[in-house]
């Protein structure tokens, strides 16, 4: 063998760092978005603030999940999640699957003392988000809904900005969710009621709705009319919905499948008494400020000193969607590593709850013709 | 006297011409933005339907309007637009007045035989616009309301492309009018609701409310609220609105006052089941469309064979925003000459109305917190 | 006759403005285009420094001209200019014609006593601009050269805040015009090189050229290729020139008429020490500052206090390429009213003739292949 | 130990992937990007065309390069990179080192048979590129320069499109890479000539000059002037460049440290007899596209069907600069596993080498102040 130094020799920061085994739920879109994140942060953000251990990834078809164990480096594969469960290698369990697999492996996951981290929307209807919510705040692991979009760069660096004022108070927010897909006469689970709970709403509007509250506050109460423009359809392919904010904000949420030429166009703007901010998912390393009457500048959230930026690249060298996972996946190992709480930054599963339940407001705002309070219960 | 030709002598397509006398009520903005569009279509839309002859010019500071009456060449001026009224001289009455303006003298004006052309909005509420349509309507003259941009080429040009089906059926708009000025604490009539009868709602939501019946249909119902945010201002700053289309069609309309850093942001977005439109008047010029599930394209509005274009400049050498007015005004003159109507794409004094049963179903459903049928009456 | 004041009586302001006698060569894209400077700042630009009164139009098409005569409002016509040289009436000879049509009638008019206004390229060359220049300068009229683009209120804006330092000292200009229109097969005056001295060149690049000199300063050598993309066309259709100015700047500066989809792509970039700033006449209301390391704003130049706004509307109330032609022809007749000189915002006969060596020295540079330093003769 | 079936006995497709031993020589900002390609590539782009082990890194500091290992996974980490030349495990070499580390180890390496992927420029002058691209040349080992821009996905997507004949035949070439941090006082061995070589024109302008000749073709002459701002710097801070090509086009390269608020701006715009295609790097993965004469398309390079988009996420999920290359690096592993030549996507040494022949024409005709022909010479 040629020379070299072996690296345990070496490796002085990285023997400190404790390992945490997870079991993930899923290989599809979401699964291979998770999976690269726990990858990429291990070296990207260093040190990381415990080092996963990929152990074991669940799916119903063996021959597919099979190939994702070896694609993505996980030590095992199962069929039943219920394994994952059981397995004490596991300590975070990661829930990448369909929306009708969220609440029962979720719960189970938590209540066998396991983190979680689920994806959106939490559950397919606010009652069963609340049950989500319920059972697994009572174990006391940690919890965490995949509102992904909260971990770009642009979004968090507009909370800050929000947070120290530069905004003045929030007068409108105004947000859009608008892809294109929708005309697909293809069949896919997030078509299915069952499956999906609802459409453009929980898969879209979700997203929205979540950086409504992470942004500007707590909606109060929701007009809103929906339509299914595909005969046959079970879910919604759209919504529009007039929302008023507990403070005395006003504005819009969004959220349509049926946008010709839009690919991914989750857009939005918050105007306040002394600047505004305005955001595109398409263009997602920007971030537009007003400041007073002045002219929007574009930011391109890439310095030195802007949120995240740090693990990455010279300012310019840009970002792409993917990280925002880096990014969210990192914020949840920090919390169990004990370094700090979910909330505010990460959405927990009462975040996921109450975004369920502004959800569930637009459902009965489009049925009754009424302005619908949104509800929220306690835990 | 030096060489050269009169040019009566030459003048042969000129002479064929008629005049129409023109007495206008106000100076002020809207004043200045009429007199352009009679003075510069003269020249620039050539041969003109008709040749405006500047009678006369109305207002209640005498030496303003003395001062308005030859600036813009108006043979004279009167204090009381009760004079223009009985002028045999004006054969069209312009109405750029404040909105407490618009109904008493443009009614006396039409029922003195004169066409009429008044500033938006119509009347202050839904009643007066439809007192206003109802008896205008029943002199028979020519009238129209001035929602200038219908008459922006880009508008034009969408307006073309949806009559010729090219995007399919509409299934969305979203059309936003934002400006910043609201924080504004110096006293104006578009505060008080006796002279301006709403705020956002009549000022810069009718526009809206116009293009979206202009370029998709009929609104039949709308969910709302409003907001004044300036403590003790007796007009709404703004308001959001969910606007359900007597098609299947499914949007939303906002504006706002307190939209820091949008000078006159008038944007909207349609899509349709085989293409999207999107516009912004901060770039009036351009047009986005994507043909199905393509990428948008800017459509530069400024070649030969686009709406109005024949009348200015090689394409790329763009027009400003006032020319809207030099357009709208020519088609109004052409209706009067006696080639065409004023609809379908002027908007009529039942255009104005409409718009105003659309703003009052928002105040409505504001108050009421339900969706709102919008009401619309016969003549 | 009905009531009402007549102006006479009222027009305090007007009548101590005195008239300016205009004769104009050519009527068509120019002409129009000053004809519709002349009329609008009439009353735009209040009060105006001089009353225009448009005496003659000249053409060599009689039945045309006779036409253009009527529509604009020119009291006679001729097919000669010499007719306007000795005509007693005309004040200010406007030179809208081809550029073969420059030379002899400016001198001319301008040795006859008129203040002379010319289209660019001044001349067809270096040698025909200066000769003109040194002629008309010796006269003692007033004299501008219609680069037209030095009253964008963008362009003025920028040289405002280059004049008050807030770019430091400019390190580079880069100025690119692009037009597309260079694959016709129709023939034209501009493709004619005894009538249009070059193509893009002095079409195009002129502008480009008066621009860096109005924005950074002189410029001292340029090293240039050229090319002729049309077999048989006489004239350039696009070059390329590094320019290195007096300062340490270094720049670009570059015309095509074969960019494909580019309509009048006329845009510059200024970078200096202590920011930047990009400009692009497609959207001719917006310049992009960057004040250090931050990001570009964009400034929609229409507010109160930008320049040449006074005229216009409330911010956001966009202005067309055309008004670039009433600022102009404002800034001479306020020179003409003995109110100020042309220079520097406006381009003398110096600078047409300064712009036209630049213009020599990219067409030596292109033969010879080698930097070629720009050379100035007195006049 | 819970359920689930370990990953051999399900890696049906992996097994038969060969490994293939990489030995990295620099750990900063290039050593991080590649690393990060070695490591996504191998489940992204999946199956890989070869695994990559890494097996060593190299670096001077030996605590920094020791946490370097274990950030990345390498195996062991080596001070010399002579111990990599001489380790059998190594079949790849990778030099991301610094501009005057470039020649001697990476010809060392491919004498010693291993594969070798050098960072651009290739080396500090065209004779120091054409020794390494003569000399590796001679190993027949697969070489690759780092002209990483060749793989972001819209590059390929022009490539493609210019080569299906959609644009016609190519007039002009403009391309600009515009930076700002030359302003800083700090040093780096980027502003020593002994390190670099040279300064914007080897840094920032070989990327332009190496795209201009991927999309357009080979340069056969330039104009060229060149700055250097800083007090006491010893290498370039901008130059400007007219380039002619073999082929009639004719365009411009320019680069810039001084640039304000230019963050990584890479810049190219292409016009053909067909068609437009322009490019900004600040907004990597948009496309922007003109078929004739009307006008820019913004394709948003993200769909199914686009280069290298079946190894990432649905339409609208951006990627980042990063992943430009995870795309190079698998498409030299596919290379060295058979699967296909390094040219003409990638860029071999004699691109590297040409590329830096078109510089050194530039530093002669910055001091000749002649067009100089750029002097291409064979192995």
């Amino acid at each position: 063998m040629a020379g070299g130094i072996g690296v345990d020799a070496g490796a002085k920061g990285a023997a400190d760092v404790p390992e945490i085994g997870v079991g993930m739920l899923g290989y599809a879109f979401m699964g291979k978005a998770h999976a690269n994140g726990y990858k990429t942060l291990s070296y990207m953000a260093w040190p990381p603030p415990l080092r996963p251990r990929l152990v074991s990834i669940a799916g119903r078809d063996e021959s597919a999940v099979a190939e994702a164990a070896t694609r993505y480096g996980f030590e095992r594969y199962v069929t039943d999640w219920r394994e994952q469960v059981a397995d004490p290698d596991v300590q975070l369990f990661d829930n990448g699957g369909p929306n009708n697999l969220h609440a029962e492996p979720t719960i189970a996951a938590a209540e066998a003392g396991k983190h979680v981290f689920c994806e959106k929307p939490l559950g397919r209807t606010a009652g069963e988000s609340h049950e989500m919510w319920r059972r697994v705040g009572a174990t006391g692991v940690k919890h965490m809904t995949a509102f992904n979009y909260r971990f770009v760069p642009a979004v968090r660096l507009a909370r800050e900005m929000l947070e120290a004022g530069e905004l003045g108070d929030v007068l409108h927010f105004r947000g859009r969710y608008l892809q294109e897909w929708g005309t697909t006469t293809a069949d896919a689970w997030r078509f299915h009621k069952d499956d999906a709970g609802s459409g453009a709403l929980g898969d879209l509007g979700a997203h929205v709705i979540d950086l409504a509250r992470y942004l500007v506050g707590e909606i109060s109460s929701v007009s809103a009319s929906m339509r299914t423009f595909m005969d046959g359809r079970e879910v919604d392919d759209a919504f529009e919905a007039v929302v008023d904010f507990e403070s005395r904000a006003l504005g819009t949420i969004e959220a349509t499948r049926f946008a010709a030429g839009r690919k991914n166009a989750f857009s939005w703007e918050i105007n306040g008494t002394k600047g505004s901010l305005a955001f595109d998912l398409e263009r997602l390393n920007e971030l537009h400020h007003s400041d007073g009457t002045k002219g929007f500048r574009t930011i391109l959230v890439s310095e030195a000193d802007h949120p995240f930026w740090e693990w990455w690249w010279p300012h310019g060298h840009m970002i792409g969607w993917e990280h925002s996972f880096v990014h969210e996946i990192h914020h949840l190992l920090t919390a169990i590593a004990g370094d700090g709480d979910v909330a505010p930054h990460g959405a927990t599963f009462e975040d996921g709850y109450r975004a369920a339940e502004v959800c569930d407001a637009i459902v009965r705002s489009s049925e009754s013709g009424r302005r619908e309070d949104v509800l929220f219960r306690g835990a």
